[in-house]
């Protein structure tokens, strides 16, 4: 797409510090990282969500995701790593061309989970009947 | 694994509110969720880490991901969704048995993301440096 900054860095009309290729997707650094060495997972094509992915380009991510933060990890000696999506400007997503966060991570580095809260048995069940009744009665994904 | 929390409950040994289930994965209610709606995707195999999922799992993770996510977004008529892996105890991760989080998100829903740092072009450099010298070097993932 045109406009969109991920495409101009995979066609090479913006440089950025890619690490990894392959055939579908590049790997770059984060130019405001959460964390030293915070990359970005990004697929050639211009899919602006996660549900615009064909099953094709799968075997692909996987490799990225495990190559990529494997190699992070090794050379920021960190001692974990997330692995993250925003999908839609409600969830964080800035640029709308979807890409996967991977931060490495380290012990008592002040990042904090998301505060969870606790579900009754009869909330759960109740959110448990309205998913189920979307996933039989409508063609998924929306 | 025979102690492992998941293990038990893809062989319905514990009870959970399973909401999908394909040949690799099923999706289940967090009992304790960030937000309303927040699922986890569990592969049916014991591993700890991604980095032990092999590629032939990946075409059925990627349809779990879309329609597991679609049916909450729609179900609980959320704004959008992030999609998260804690990959070891320094990123999160409290149940060793690899899994994917699924959290809807709503406009002004008060989750923050993650403080964002600046970096340099000088220190990006230097990372990318150190990031492709593993690649080069090493047979990834480790």
């Amino acid at each position: 797409m045109q406009e969109c900054v991920f495409c101009k860095i995979v066609n090479k009309q913006i440089p950025a510090f890619k690490i990894f290729e392959n055939e579908k997707f590049i790997a770059i650094l984060d130019i405001k990282p959460i964390a030293k060495g915070h990359a970005l997972i990004i697929p050639k094509t211009h899919y602006e969500t996660i549900q615009e992915m064909p099953e094709t380009d799968c075997e692909q991510l996987l490799e990225a995701f495990k190559k990529v933060s494997s190699a992070i990890v090794k050379a920021l000696k960190a001692d974990g790593f997330n692995i993250g999506l925003n999908n839609g400007r409600a969830a964080g997503q800035e640029i709308m061309h979807c890409h996967w966060h991977i931060i490495p991570r380290f012990n008592n580095d002040g990042l904090k989970s998301w505060p969870q809260t606790s579900a009754s048995e009869q909330e759960l069940k109740k959110i448990h009947e309205q998913i189920l009744n979307v996933l039989n009665t409508q063609e998924l994904p929306l």
